[in-house]
């Protein structure tokens, strides 16, 4: 099965396509959506709308996992990543995907046995995993690669 | 021209649509999507967007009126409400509507000439303005309606 896993942010949104084999997990392709910070934040909901339906069609995952949403810095900063969850959970709604959440403490579990792993950790377990030639970059890529393997490796699928 | 106000929340969205000729407004319709309490939170999603897609399509409104998001109870209330606000931007913007944002404190004196007048208030002046036989319900309604005035009032139109 194909697994669609996405970090969503105020200016662009990761995404990590994976593929599960029976125990074994491979890369399909990873990259980010970007939404240029100066444009009009309401016309970048329809830049990752129209993404996201793009990639479903052309990887066709059946499942596309998503971070919970816990803290934040600020209200605009939620307001704004929520707005772009929204309408990236509705690109796979409409698209007959399966939608999973997990918080940010199981996706980081997932790839690291450590809750608290940053950045960095995550990058480079996310590559040892897949077996990747180099550290998934940006982040936002390696976390949305992330949130695939947790959901590829949680019990709902075995 | 004709103007959609929404007001998003967490189990519904109301809807106001008025006619703006001139220096008149008149009613079109209003109401509720209700995206109920039980049921996934995410095809809730899904629910919004195909109803405010049917909304536009049948009263064919040129601009979609949404109030800007400030403070909130709890992280949980503006992510979910943060989700509806983009998906119900979005089906305004790939209905090719213009989108406009007020604060709830110009939407408050659109009506009322007073910041800080209560839902009671606000129905009332609704009623007063559109020259309706009863005050709009739910309040979710009369606050959609409200927007939309605000923005038939506002400077942009004139």
């Amino acid at each position: 099965m194909v697994i669609l896993g996405v970090d969503p942010g105020t200016n662009r949104a990761g995404y990590g396509l994976i593929k599960k084999e029976g125990g074994s997990l491979s890369l399909l392709a990873y990259g980010c959506v970007e939404v240029e910070a100066n444009s009009d934040r309401n016309k970048g909901l329809v830049i990752l709308y129209d993404s996201f339906v793009k990639i479903i069609k052309k990887y066709k995952p059946e499942v596309l996992v998503i971070e919970k949403l816990f803290f934040f810095k600020n209200a605009k900063t939620i307001t704004q990543v929520s707005e772009a969850r929204g309408v990236i959970i509705l690109a796979g709604l409409k698209s007959g995907l399966e939608i999973r959440e997990f918080t940010p403490l199981q996706i980081k579990q997932a790839v690291s046995a450590y809750g608290r792993a940053n950045k960095q950790a995550v990058q480079k377990m996310v590559r040892l995993i897949l077996s990747l030639d180099k550290d998934p970059q940006p982040d936002d890529a390696a976390d949305a690669l992330a949130a695939a393997i947790c959901c590829a490796n949680s019990r709902i699928f075995e």
